[in-house]
């Protein structure tokens, strides 16, 4: 399949990715909103992730934590905002190291021919937030995350 | 005081909206924060807006519905996301007429020699989406908002 292909246009305050799968886009879309498939892919491959909290509703509240190989947690949460089974989800999502900080993400899931495409997009309160994030090393974060999804699809296919 | 700015960028997926209070801020916050308040300036003056629902806490929803003068009702809902009394409120917003688009807002006050500044920033899903916002006529209807907190504070003062 296709790796990840990032769009940060200069000046803007949102990122696109979008990466190909070789499953339906049911499976992809349970990946994103079944608790038990969540550590299975979410996250780097060396760290541990749980879910502390996960009300997959327009309104609900999800909560993970990420603990790396040192040892060290991190905390991600949001509000699922839109839940339309299997095609779209939109949450916020803030990372609990710099409160206040959120993003506003869309994921769109596109099937043809049994390959689903996932589009997000993220958005950003400004400019300078959106650049420090693709300055931070998220594409080899995203790509490893997105590459356990690939093969938990496998699996479970 | 100085009526409301409002700066869109072309281009860009945010708006700034920026007014003057002659009141101290901890004033202006309770204002957006307060069940009583809320009835008194948010909406058009020719509506009554009830608040259905306002829990001031980080993951705390909000739900207001404006009646218009025709009978005719609007839901808005969405989440608090930070909560710095008395400076800064981020949350979430969406017009139930155009379910999944969500707007994430930013509210900032600042006080000086008694005089507020209370800035609002949205940040859009799209261009497109803060585009129509724009062309949506929502700069009377903002200023409108704007004098009724202004009348209200006066009340308060």
């Amino acid at each position: 399949m296709a790796k990840l292909t990032i769009v940060a246009e200069p000046g803007k305050q949102e990122i696109f990715m979008t990466r190909m799968f070789n499953a339906p886009r049911e499976a992809v879309f349970k990946a994103h909103t079944d608790t038990k498939a969540i550590p299975e892919w979410w996250g780097q491959r060396n760290s541990t992730t749980t879910v502390d909290k996960m009300e997959v509703r327009e309104g609900g509240r999800w909560r993970f934590v990420e603990r790396g190989a040192d040892g060290v947690e991190y905390g991600f949460h949001g509000v699922y905002h839109a839940i339309v089974v299997p095609e779209r989800i939109v949450q916020t999502f803030e990372f609990e190291g710099v409160p206040g900080h959120v993003l506003l993400e869309t994921f769109t899931l596109e099937e043809r021919d049994g390959v689903t495409t996932l589009t997000s997009q993220s958005v950003y309160q400004s400019v300078e937030d959106r650049d420090g994030m693709v300055q931070s090393g998220m594409e080899e974060g995203a790509n490893e995350s997105m590459d356990r999804l690939e093969e938990l699809l496998g699996r479970m296919g």
